[in-house]
C-alpha cells in the first residue's frame, strides 16, 4: 500500500445508517484509497436540512482530522446544482460536497476556502445513469482519489472561491435591550442549543430573563449540568454556546420548543446595562495540541 | 502484521446498533485478523427481516469492497439450519450467513456462487454453549479466519452450490396490460422503491395510472427530485429502479403504502402500446472503474 | 507511522449518533494515535443509564480487544467528581471513564483493577473551558496518548484501586423457593434478559412459575427461540443468562416489562426441590481461543 494524500474521509449526511447508502460510500471510498481511514460525523441530519448538518459541521470541524470532509446533504440532488471540491487550511483539509451553502461555515471556521474546482470531470466519477445518488457516483469516488493523491486541479474547472454559495447560520440579533436568538441545536439529552454565546450573554447580565413560546422565565447561568439543581437554567455548552438545559431531563420537552424556534434573552427588570453588544460567534475555543497536527 | 488474504469485512445484520451486538462483531473479527477493515453495510434491518435483508444487499452489492460479507439475519438461529461460505467473483467475495435464502441475491448479482462450505468445523469458531449466537461465535471468527487466510476448505463440509436456499426477492408481474409490482423497500425520505426497472416501464409508456391501497392516480417519470414539482411522480432511483417519490415530503405518508404493499402500475386510457413485455431487473448498472478493482 | 501500544480503541457513551459528538471522539483519537482502530460497541444507552451501560459493558466486554475501553456515560458530568485510568489483565487493557461506577462490573469480569490514576493532569487533556465535554477534552485525548505510548503513571496521580466508587449492578436474590430476579435489558427483539444463570434456575427445576407485573405463567426452558413454538418460554441467551422470549415476536410487549422491572421465578406447583441456593453470575463463558489473544 503506498502512502496515503490524506489518511482521513470525515462524512456528514441525511442518509440514515439504515438503507445501506453509507456502507456503499465507505466502500466506494475505501476501493479508491485502500486503507484511508473513514469516519461518521452524522448521518441522521433531518432529510433536507442544510441548515442542520451546516451547524453540525462548523461546531465539530475544528476537532477533524486532517483529510477530506464529504457532505452529502443536498435537496435538490440531480438538478444542474453544481458539486464542488474547495481547499482550506493550506491543504490540510479538502470539503467535497454541493455547492448550497452547506459547506460555507465549516469552510469560515478554518480560515476561508483557498482553491475550488466544479466536479465536471467525470474521469473521476463512477460510471452511472443514476441522477440521485451523487454523493455514491461522485462525491465518494472524488473523495478517494483525492486520499490517493489526485490533485483538484485535476479533478474539474477552477472555480472562484468568492462565487461560491454563502452559508445559512442564522446569527442572533440586537433588539433595544434584548437578543432574539434562536435554537440551533436540540441534543439527545434535550438541551436546547442558542445562537448566543456566553460573550453575549455576560453583556446582558448574570440573571436573565428567557422568553419564547409563550413562556417567560428568569433564568441563571449554572457551572455544570449537576449544578442546575431542579429546574431551567443556562449552561455553555461542549460548543461553547449557550444552552438551555434541566438537570438530567429535556428543556426541549418541558418548553415545547424545537430547533428554528425564537427565543429572546433580556435582562431581568431592575438589572439592566447601558448598552448590550451584541457579537455571535460560533463556539471558536482554543485550539488543540495535538501531536499530529489537526486541520487548524 | 502479515498481508491479509482479504482487507475488509462487510456487515449486514437486523442487530440494531443499541445493545452491542454489533460491536462484538467488530472485536472478535478485528481480533482473528487484525488490521482488517470492517464496513456497517447496515444493521437496521427489520428484525427477522430476510426478504428486506436480501433486496439490500443486492442492491448493494457491487458497490461493496472485495473480501468477506457477512450476513447476520436468522429468523431460524439455533435450529439445525446450516451456516454456509459461499465464494463468488473467482475468489474475490465471500459471504458467510444463514442458508436461509437471504443471500442468493447478492450472489446472483456477481454471478452466482462458486464454491461453499458447510461451516461445521467447530475449531474455526469461538467455545461456546449459546446456541442464539453463531453471528458472533461461528460467522464472525469464520470471516477473521477468512481475512488472515485461512483457506475455503478447511471451515467444514463441501457443499453442491446447487443445493443452496433459493432467494426470496418478489418479481413483478405482468397481467393483460397491467404490471403487478410491489414496494420493495421505503427509504429515510418516504420514496417507495418497487420491483420495477425503466425497461418495464418504458414498454408501458411515459403517462402511467399507478394503483395502489385504494388510490388510482395518473404519474409522469421526472428526471430529478426536484424537477416532480409539487404532487408525486416516478423517477429512476440511486438503485436504477422504479420509484414513487414525492418532492421533499413523504409519499410513503401520502399514499399509507409500505413495503411489500401491492402496487399495479397500467397504461393512462388511451395511450396503451400493443404488448408489454416485463422483464423485473433488480438494478444492474454499468460497472464502477475502481482503480483498485471492485467485487465483479 | 510508529508502532502503538494498543491498537484498538473501544467506545461506549449515551451520546447517540445523530449529533456529531461519536464523531468527534473518533476524530480526536485517531488525531492522538494515527492508524488506531476505533470500534464503537454502542452509543445508544440511554441517557445517563450508568447501570444499563455497566450491564452491557459487563456481558461485552470477554469479546473486545485489548487496548482502550473509553466509557462516557456520566450524569454528573462537570462536576467534581474524578475521571480516572485503571489498568487490568497486566495491562493488555485500560478502560477511561468517570469513576461513578459504571465500570466496576466490567474491571471485575476481567479480574479486576490492578492499578488506577486520577485523569488529573491536564498535559494530556485538549485545552478548553467546557465543563460539560469531559469524554471529548479528556477521555479521547488520554485514550490516544495511552495508545500511542504514554504510561499510564503520567496521567495523574495514582489511586488506590480499592477507593473506585463499586459497582452498579443488581443481583437476584433468594426469597423461600422464589429467586426474586429482575429485567437487565430488553433487546431489539423483546427478549427480556434476567439476572439469571441457568446454573440458578436448574436448582429450581425444569418447569418453572414466572411471576411479574399481575401475570403468572409456567414456562419452559426452550433450546432455541424457534423451539418456542408458540407462547412464551426461557432461553439461555447469548450472555449465558436467562431470557424470557417469544418466537419471531416481543415477550417485552406481550408481558409489558421493561428494564429494572421485578420477576420473581419460582418452581410449579408439586416440583419443589428440598432446597435452593442461588448464584448469580452475569455471563462468563469458556474463553476465546482467539489467535491474536484476547484481553483475558
Amino acid at each position: 500500500m503506498t502512502a496515503l494524500a490524506h489518511d482521513t474521509v470525515t462524512l456528514l449526511t441525511d442518509f440514515g445508517t439504515a438503507g445501506g447508502a453509507v456502507g456503499v460510500l465507505h466502500s466506494v471510498i475505501r476501493q479508491f484509497a485502500p486503507g484511508v481511514g473513514v469516519v461518521d460525523l452524522s448521518h441522521e441530519v433531518a432529510p433536507f436540512d442544510t441548515r442542520g448538518a451546516s451547524v453540525l459541521l462548523a461546531r465539530s470541524v475544528q476537532y477533524l482530522c486532517p483529510g477530506v470532509i464529504l457532505v452529502g446533504v443536498d435537496p435538490t440532488v440531480g438538478t444542474g446544482r453544481r458539486l464542488v471540491a474547495i481547499e482550506v487550511a493550506e491543504g490540510r483539509a479538502v470539503f467535497v460536497g454541493p455547492d448550497n451553502g452547506v459547506l460555507a461555515a465549516g469552510i469560515s471556521m478554518l480560515g476561508g476556502a483557498e482553491r475550488a474546482v466544479c466536479l465536471d470531470n467525470s474521469e473521476y466519477h463512477l460510471p452511472t445513469t443514476a441522477t440521485t445518488a451523487s454523493s455514491r457516483d461522485v462525491l465518494a469516488p472524488v473523495a478517494g482519489h483525492l486520499c490517493s493523491g489526485v490533485p483538484l486541479s485535476e479533478l474539474g474547472s477552477e472555480l472562484d472561491p468568492a462565487g461560491l454559495m454563502p452559508g445559512i447560520i442564522p446569527i442572533a440579533r440586537h433588539e433595544g435591550a434584548e437578543l432574539v436568538a434562536e435554537v440551533l441545536s436540540v441534543d439527545r439529552f434535550g438541551n436546547l442549543q442558542l445562537n448566543l454565546s456566553p460573550e453575549d450573554i455576560e453583556l446582558v447580565g448574570d440573571q436573565l430573563t428567557v422568553i419564547a413560546a409563550g413562556f417567560r422565565r428568569s433564568l441563571r447561568i449554572a457551572a455544570s449540568y449537576e449544578a442546575i439543581g431542579s429546574g431551567l437554567a443556562l449552561v455553555v455548552d461542549a460548543d461553547g454556546l449557550i444552552t438551555v438545559c434541566a438537570n438530567r431531563s429535556s428543556a426541549a420537552e418541558e418548553l415545547g420548543l424545537g430547533i428554528g424556534d425564537p427565543v429572546t434573552v433580556t435582562v431581568d427588570e431592575g438589572d439592566a446595562p447601558a448598552s448590550v453588544a451584541v457579537s455571535v460567534n460560533l463556539g471558536p475555543r482554543p485550539k488543540s495540541t495535538s501531536p499530529s497536527g489537526g486541520i487548524e
